[in-house]
């Protein structure tokens, strides 16, 4: 079944295209998870204010992980966000169960925002060239999740 | 570390409400990844409708999965709602992968929320001794996805 | 047609859930009418008082109509709430027709609230065995018209 | 007990835009019941759409009931929108009960517009003579009613 | 000076329609006037929910006095609402000063709404040849006057 | 394809109403794109105040054509709202390409309301006999149109 | 009848405050007929920014006398905002009647500003050492006065 | 432990406003309870209208105690609204429990608005010399309560 | 004067949830003052944070004591929630005076919490068999109640 | 006359944008006209589905005209948006008049966005060297045209 | 050029509230410089928390910047706002460059408003008698800062 | 101190970037003080309308110096937006004190949104390289400070 014709003529192009937006889907589906575990588990005498500030995250990552969903749709090719793709899928790290106290929280949402955005500076620059459009949202969404990036960096300072 | 002090003295009550809202955790993380999953992958002359529709079901298992997980919480369980553990607990079976057609997307979402939907009787079940406030919630969380589970079996009726 | 397969599996207490939702169903949207006749048809000093008070019993009365009904529908049971059955179904008695001084008025609807709750009690503990998700939604239903029951008995204190 | 003095001085203009009222009264709040009962039991591929949709037209029937119930009061004219009244002097054929399916559904819908329009344009032409202030209220409501109708014929075209 | 050109040609029937508007304005300014006075000096039982009704007046006074005024203005014909002209010029008798009982307060407005009620209606009778434009904003103001007008009947009802 | 069937029956008056529609969708399209291209063209000291003034005239005009066309529609009446039809059947003269100034740019505008509004009257009085409902949406157009033909003449007054 | 005890138990010191109060009523009322009246009969090229700059002055002085009257009531004093009193007593001169060039509005608003304000600080010094409250009440009343008292000299500089 | 340094350096001016501050917290404190207190438990012809007036006095109460205490939080001086401060400290007599009629209910909260006004007034008087930001904010809380105390006595005016 | 029928027909029964909801009742308000007592006194790094959490416990505790004082009502049962009443008979400890550093706010807080919860959790088990309208209610209040425990231990865990 | 003094000084880079602006203009204003068309003329089963979603790309259109027409002028050319140059410049093939089913619906409008989509990708491809302030505006809005193409393409998938 | 006549008649008043004002614009301009500085640069555990707070001083800063701007223009005395007249008048100290720890970033903000807060009682203290109406402006803007100080310093309490 | 690792690795790019951006923050804040300069200053018969432009202006340039601020602090360099910085950095020309008339006012700042411009098409261009996030953050608030320069020149067109 082919449905959705794909803007991208160029079949090397839309390849590259796919698999950075394939990619950053599993990355911010599993971003959204993490930070929503810490936002659970987390204790400490910064829990409320960390606590909020992870929604935020999730926030970002749920609508990001909609916007590249639906343009690797709309560049013709299904994406996949299942929970099984995820978990095997993902480039950031475990994260421990249980309770985890403030400065770990902090810690460990600082290591999966590094992650993310080092995959997703690779991605800004491979697709440049095969499609300036879907570099585009890249690049918003990269500089949503270095300012959070900042901003747990600077909680820790 | 221990540190938020259970409102159940008894542990064996506390090991099956436990149990229980760690399940539903789990369900429901699962149902908003396969609502999404659907959501993007539909084709066919029911798509608008349907992938709204979708979103609906995104929203109240993202709710209720902060619900279940904060509660768990609240009795001093700590919640898991990472990846791995999504993939490999849900009681919602494989979703296939790529673009579906709506009517088949309709059956997905029917067995989804039907197969939640029967687990989490079993919860509502086993809660009510020993939890009559962990009950309440799931009852709530019940009548929500039976709703769903009405208005998705309609639309293929 | 059978279209929507019912989350209650035994017939008996299918039965008993269905005619305790069609009841309610039933009063509730006679009780929007009689609201809005009483609404319509008042005169007194209190007129602009009770005119407005009269109108939140009839926006109570039309949004649990709705939960009912859909209630039912997700049961797999096809509510009935056609002109004619409520005429001839409802608890509440004939509602004397022309203008009706206010304290009348008030009397009307706590007679009309009275018929209703009464009612509505029997469904609650009716329902409790076969179907707690139900009954969860009446006793929610009966805290509303208590309510105003007492609101309305105030008035004429 | 005579207590509104209506601006209408002439007994028979007055006896003209009461029945228009009153009559347009019973096939609103009929036309409200009707749209909500098939709203509960619709079934079929277009479910979510038309449901949707005749939560629309209940929208419309209940503002505009409203408003000529209060019309009459202005002109001194007591409205009657009691159960059996409406159960009795509406103009909209029976609507079967039960599961209908989608076709049938509009099907049902345009008839019972088309019934209440028919109507409608009558009273607008008895009452432009006798209060030109009811027969623009009459006109309001005909456009809205013409729309659905509109609406509701374009579904099943 | 001469700038706004009128959209009617016809000198005689501008002269109507121009007299009907000036006319309406000036029953409406003060309207507005009388009602805040009661407003202010209303004693009694009913002072609150009185006091609230009052302000719907106003309300719909002010609203038209702007439509009036403004539609004689892009007829080209300058309004006059000034102090003085309204203190001559309008329909409404003089009001008492000083403190009013509830039931007075009542009396008084009621009144005040039947007698701009009167010359509106015979403004929509002149001016519905010359201009039908007009009539219709005239019409419309009626209905909202008219409505008033039963609100208060029936409170002293 | 004949889909919509008409509540009027007489083809006579079907055909004087839908040519009223059809030429009102016909000038509102244009003046919405007339006011648009002055709305970005305008130079000159009152700047701001014009260009702000203009997209009163754009709201305006895209609802009104938006009214007029589902009226036609509701009448059985395909509306015809293409770019070519709108370039050759406009009542509004042609309008200059380029900057200007802003004395000039109110003087196209008064002149293009001035056009729409002669031919709006003109289907004012054509429909009141064969369909009183469109004569109604008619008038109330005709209002809006003519109090920005007075507030832009007041501009250049 | 004597119904509202006054806060002030000094005769001498209420009457004071009373005037103060009536004269503020008086003024403000004025102030918003005259405001809307050259609202509505400004022409030339500054017509919109300054017919909207008027509505701003309008609010003001709506929402002032509001203030002032239920400040009166509020000491015992029972308010008189009846149109005769108003065009008596008001410290603003006569503003001309028909259409006025905007240079000239501006100018007929900053003279009536100017009485008002003028007339205030009087009251501001006089009820100081009565009433400490309703003087606090007069500050803020001048305050906004004077803030568009400079707007508008700013608009003629 | 002294940690929020008072923008008061003398001593006595301290304390002065500190027992001004302390005192209307604990009367608007005792005021918010009173007002609930009557809200709940009057009856009568009045019951709705007198049922929503005291919660205006409620939002009030609440509102000013939050600013009162904080301002004490502000010059350095530590607030008590603890229960049994308020129980023994309050300026309001004592209210009789169970069920009030209406114009019971009236006499009390006029009451107890009465003695919470007197004594704002002194403090009022009191704050002036040592710290007029303190005075403007006491001004502010009775002029609020002074128009409450009208608006309760209008009614059993 | 006995006005409200209470929908409770047996007096045990009746005894049992009036205990229920009178005791709900002062505890809530008393949480609600030493909530709000904490909330203006705390001091220390973690202040902003506290301080705001703090007042959602008590935008909590106001809602409920309503809540509760409203059923009461409704069982015909005047509810009690005076200063002194409050004062003699919470469940909660006595809040020490003066500043209070943040972790000892929020200990103050977690024990507030604690007790509250206990004496409500045995009013769920008391009134699940004489009134389950009032379970229902006093079970929503629990589950709030715990949240904000879960809260604030995790703050100093 | 030379107005705007452009930020691009070299004059074929201008040549280059504003002819970009131009065309991206005239495509999108007559996107609008088009999409409205089939929005008022569709009839079938999907007919609210496909009547609402073509409203969703109106609103992209006409937000987007307005962006590309201002861009223009800021650049310091003056749009040119008439309805002749939109009807002989569109790239967009001619819509057929009359009622549309809803499959040929969707279908003209997927070739309506593809052939716009083509030629906006032909002007990023331009402009980036130019002006990429220009690039990057037009490169969000083809991101936003080939969402809508994706989902009109999924529809008849 | 004199363009505003000052409602103060006498020259040293004038000038005395003039210095007033334009000391107030130039601390409050820095002040919200200072806030956002800290803003940006702020470091450590408290981060999320402090840098929301200072955000409120800056709205608070900037609301009130533009008031004594618009008051002194009131007066006809035209403010000074510009980078040099705050960097050379302000009476806040340097703030360092550079990352700042969280307490350190709280003792920065503390004394500024600390230095801001001793000026403006100052000018309080002057401004009475020459002008009441802009002491009122200044004793509100006093208290304001005053909360923001208390506030900062339980933080570092 | 160093607390923020920053995303980019290279000590050159990175140089380039902070440059940029501290270039950026300067300006933008002596953006939004100039504007706010001339909005307080501007007399003329344009006042109105240029002091809103003006504050458009001010919005545009907040909020984009905590952009381009927060973009510095997220590449681990910590950004300058003191006064003194601002006073001897930005590149716009020196703004004259005192009243201005309305047309030198839009000439100022047309010069001052030029100077901006110019420099940051400077940044545009040298950002791409070593940062396409950074770029993209520029191109943004460049396409919205040409806006501003074309509305303004349009002004004195």
């Amino acid at each position: 079944m082919y449905v959705v014709k794909s803007p991208l003529s160029d079949d090397a192009d839309l390849k590259i295209v796919a698999e950075a937006l394939q990619g950053a889907l599993v990355d911010l589906l599993d971003l959204s998870l993490v930070a929503k575990q810490i936002h659970w588990n987390i204790v400490g005498p910064r829990f409320r204010s960390i606590h909020l500030q992870l929604d935020d995250v999730v926030a970002t990552a749920r609508t990001h992980s909609d916007t590249v969903a639906e343009r690797a749709a709309t560049l013709g090719v299904p994406p996949d966000g299942r929970a099984a793709t995820v978990a095997t899928g993902s480039g950031i790290g475990v994260t421990p169960e249980g309770w985890v106290r403030d400065a770990d929280a902090v810690g460990t949402i600082v290591d999966a925002l590094a992650a993310v955005i080092t995959r997703m500076r690779e991605r800004v620059a491979a697709t440049g060239k095969p499609d300036p459009v879907t570099q585009d949202i890249l690049i918003g969404i990269t500089a949503d999740l270095e300012k959070h990036h900042w901003m747990f960096q600077a909680e820790n300072g």
